[in-house]
């Protein structure tokens, strides 16, 4: 079986859109639209927003099942209070499960959390607990700055974080470290934005003391590792100098990366110096980059093609196909 | 001739940081202290400075002359006003001068700019132009947040800056894009801030139009380029899905990157992926990774080694070692 660890549902149906763009507008009159205001969508609907966009791909790329999140540039955890994000994020996440449930062999769920500039992640545990026990979900994205782009929230190894880190032990559930949209015009979302919290993630982990404090918790780093693998020797050095743990026996026992890196060379690279065990297949397809490379004829987000050309064992190429993602998101393994 | 692109003084005399202490602490009583009070420092302590640490480096290592520029953590353009900034940069651009006046062999000048948080970046022009025109320096490093973590300025593509440009233009001198410390926890300087910076820089270039406006203006993005190298195939296909040029037709003619990537896997593919031209041989020593890497025996900024152990012909070793730094800095021509 081949599990693709990042997808997102970025083709839904345009009644969530106009459900997002009627709540955003509501805001500007200070009125937050409640979840009985969505425009129904059918099963059809869902079924066409899929078939010819990700299960097409899975078909022609040959995966099995992909671990389904919503959008993430959508989150834009930085727009309204609270009670917005709250049921922007239900909403999202209803939606998952709809798909989760029409297409059972192709997707399992993975959630938004509802965080909000300033709220105790603690709040978002209610949405996590509904959609792991209600909804059959198997983890989270988690937003290290729901300001989207101005960073101001404490570090993800701060106590702040740490309720959400008790209910996520508590279900057994990885996240992956997921920002969002930019409000900043600094970053570009899919082309800093989301690289930069990548790095951003990996170093705070690397300096603090997070999983002596919680030794199950796991993240999945996408996006290769951000900057991480390609700077793999700073960061050793950088663990040296600050006489932190080795990075093998420490951050690489709850810390993983996916394999969206959009071409042989980073592939190749992301292999040969991080351990195959921390390395789980994605594709983030459909996702930020959607065009075909010229140089290869094939889609720049068709990543197995990568890990397909790469000299691996064949048990090498199981645990980053299959076992790594079964081992981090053990909820799989209930269902399947 | 081997030349390194990115050194910084990072073994200045103690009095340098004595300077630094009491102007930091007379900010709190609202006293900007003058340059007139800084602690003299005589020849010999700038000798004893560099002779064991820099100079002892490059003959260890083979290399011949360094771009030297103050060190970079240090700018902290978001500690006090402008007032504060512009005495802080003299003292240490006046410093790199006596370096590169006691050294003539072994040091070339940048320089660090007086910006500060909300300063027009025009104001940087003056001691830009002092330190070229009589300082004899050959090129800048120039800070995108100078809010140290905040990313509060426009970006690098932004009108905000272009009065500086034209100066860097009209003195033919490039900038090395270098944030400083970060006073935002999120982010660790050379762990997440240096590289999130590299890598933002980048996606702002390849959204913008400064190049068009100013075809002779040149950057060089330290650090490898941040996390662009390993994600080559990401800017390929968003430059393609944004519809821009193609990457070698449009940057590569004014961005460049640096060899500060700590292991040969990333040098490697740096250089597989990077167009050689495009690439200018740095070692940030002595800087942010000091140790020595106990998978290899030698020091982890020992970047000379990486590119020693690759296959490059001749021609294309003579380019990223000096030919390509030549090109960037052609003030470093006049005086050799």
């Amino acid at each position: 079986m081949i599990i693709d660890c990042h997808g997102h549902y970025t083709t839904a149906p345009a009644a969530l859109q106009k459900f997002r763009d009627e709540q955003v507008a509501g805001l500007k009159g200070g009125v937050d639209i409640p979840l009985s205001k969505q425009p129904s969508i059918s099963d059809d609907q869902i079924r066409d927003s899929l078939e010819n966009a990700q299960l097409k791909l899975q078909r022609v790329r040959g995966t099995d099942l992909t671990i389904f999140s919503p959008r993430a540039s959508a989150m834009a955890h930085h727009i309204g209070n609270e009670t917005t994000s709250q049921r922007w994020t239900q909403a999202c996440n209803d939606l998952i499960h709809r798909v989760c449930t029409l297409y059972p062999e192709n997707f399992e769920g993975v959630c938004q959390l509802p965080q909000s500039p300033g709220a105790a992640p603690v709040n978002s545990a209610a949405e996590l607990e509904r959609c792991v026990e209600e909804l059959g979900f198997i983890g989270c994205n988690l937003n290290p700055d729901p300001s989207g782009g101005h960073w101001t929230s404490p570090p993800l190894t701060d106590r702040h974080w740490y309720p959400l880190y008790e209910k996520m032990v508590e279900l057994d559930v990885p996240a992956m470290v997921h920002v969002s949209s930019s409000c900043n015009p600094n970053f570009h979302a899919t082309g800093a934005h989301y690289l930069n919290a990548d790095t951003t993630a990996f170093m705070q982990f690397l300096t603090g003391d997070l999983f002596k404090d919680f030794p199950t918790l796991r993240f999945i780093i996408p996006h290769g590792g951000g900057a991480v693998p390609y700077h793999w020797g700073r960061y050793r050095g950088l663990a040296q100098d600050l006489k932190r743990p080795l990075l093998a026996d420490y951050l690489l026992k709850n810390v993983f990366f996916d394999t969206c890196v959009y071409h042989l060379p980073g592939i190749e690279l992301l292999l040969k110096v991080i351990p195959v065990d921390n390395i789980i297949f994605g594709s983030e397809m459909v996702g930020a980059v959607r065009g075909i490379d010229p140089e290869t004829g094939h889609y720049f987000d068709d990543t197995k093609r990568y890990i397909d050309a790469l000299p691996l064992s064949e048990a090498d190429r199981r645990k980053v196909f299959e076992g790594n993602a079964r081992k981090v998101f053990p909820r799989l393994m209930l269902g399947r």
